[in-house]
């Protein structure tokens, strides 16, 4: 059965693949500096995955939410660690936060099943 | 055949029950915090429920207009009286609100029919 | 001296004549809807400056917020109800709310002076 | 097999209709005034339509930007206009419209197929 | 008189050589893009300022506001048109759009005075 | 010479002060609950301070803005990590952060000097 991350993952592929496609240099220079943000500087690239993370949740884009608890469960952090981070993305954001809270536990559960 | 309300009821309570037994006292107190505010005060409960419901609307945040929709019918708001108070969230948030509007009027159908 | 109420009333006042004077018919209705939003209806009018006053306080507009404190201090309700109702936008909104939150108390303090 | 788009069709009008047979009268007058905001002015319907999208990209709805592509494609807009446009909404809003960037590829992908 | 114009454009170009002077090549970047993104395309430049407009006012930035329609009224925009632009604006965003409507409308006073 | 940053010190205290004197209890709980989330848990308070600048930045408010990079720097972070920092939330936010990205380089640059 396909969970709902791996629809996810290849909705996500898929689209990006044929956004890259439509050959729109603005839209590929913003892509291209999207990834390169999350790479090791003053700040590491761990670090950087967990603010990607909060901002997202405050944004309340639970595809954002996806993709950098993806990217931070693979960096090494810990449920305590990411449930630490979405407190502060529910107190900055407030109540309006808990739908994508209670989105972002399921995703935690299934990659932790992974 | 279970409804959207139905399905939106046990993922909540579900994905609620696995957020508090994570044991983050943050997270737990907001969610107390975030239960108290709606209960009889300078205003009335039943006032409240009407605020979140606008609050919801003009957020745009489905999840949360269901909720409070529930709230509001079982406080025994009309449907009249209802959609005053979503007309306000329209005109105070524009037509970037319709989506919700639509989404809030089959809730409010799917409720009465229960 | 002229407070910050005063100076906000004066610039609300000389741009809506402005805005009204260069008779873009889209623009025009939309006021004058706007307006009419706010009658007694469903919901009293009283009610609904309530309403209008959550919604521009989770929105986190400063000259929205002051607006409606006018009417609905206005319209007689205590300071103890709209610290009520500003509660519910602060759990729904976050801490984001609170600078807005600031400015609410402070118009509060001048409105009762007035 | 009913597309995405022919459901969204489907519940965008059969909500709409139950919505302006409530007879609110303000909801139904913002409707109206909606529908007209679009209409030929000073800038063509045609260039509306293309605010219209931008402005629904960056404020994240993917309901909007379905309606606003149909309308834009219809008034002859080419993919590379499209996505032109798109690109404007990308870099102002961020990579929070990446996800909205993707659903509104999609559907331009499966508006030229009909 | 220093004129509230004067001070955003002596304020921009201020911090803006600063922000580029402290060398952070992700923001340079993005700096560079974002630039770049108003170019003519498939789009003209003169459009694109436009939809940068509507794409500001629908998410009150008055800043971003005062930019565009600095970058509109060089490329030759009437106020009828820019108006009827806003407007769009003001029915996607609602009536929490109007305190950035009025200050719009001061920014083209001032830039029809220079 | 009264700074900025020392004007915003002392209103933020000022109305703190009164907030909390008005003895709302749900309102008195949240800012206790504010301010205990900023400690050290699974997560430092120091990688949370930088998390609640960038969750204030990409949700544009320059007061919690001024107060994090406040905190932020006096838990001994430099230049360089802030500008990390607030990279992220300009690539997540988009060109909309802008203003508030050299409000914050700004505010940087006086807290140096204090």
């Amino acid at each position: 059965m396909t969970s709902r991350l791996d629809k996810f993952r290849e909705h996500r592929e898929r689209m990006n693949e044929k956004i890259l496609a439509s050959e729109h240099l603005g839209i590929k220079r913003f892509f291209r500096l999207d990834g390169a943000t999350y790479e090791d500087g003053a700040l590491t690239s761990r670090t950087k995955e967990l603010l990607g993370l909060v901002a997202s949740a405050v944004l309340r884009c639970d595809d954002c939410v996806d993709y950098h608890l993806i990217q931070c469960i693979e960096a090494g952090y810990s449920d305590e660690e990411l449930q630490d981070a979405l407190n502060i993305a529910l107190i900055v954001g407030g109540s309006i936060v808990i739908p994508h809270l209670r989105h972002a536990y399921e995703t935690m559960e299934l990659l932790r099943k992974e």
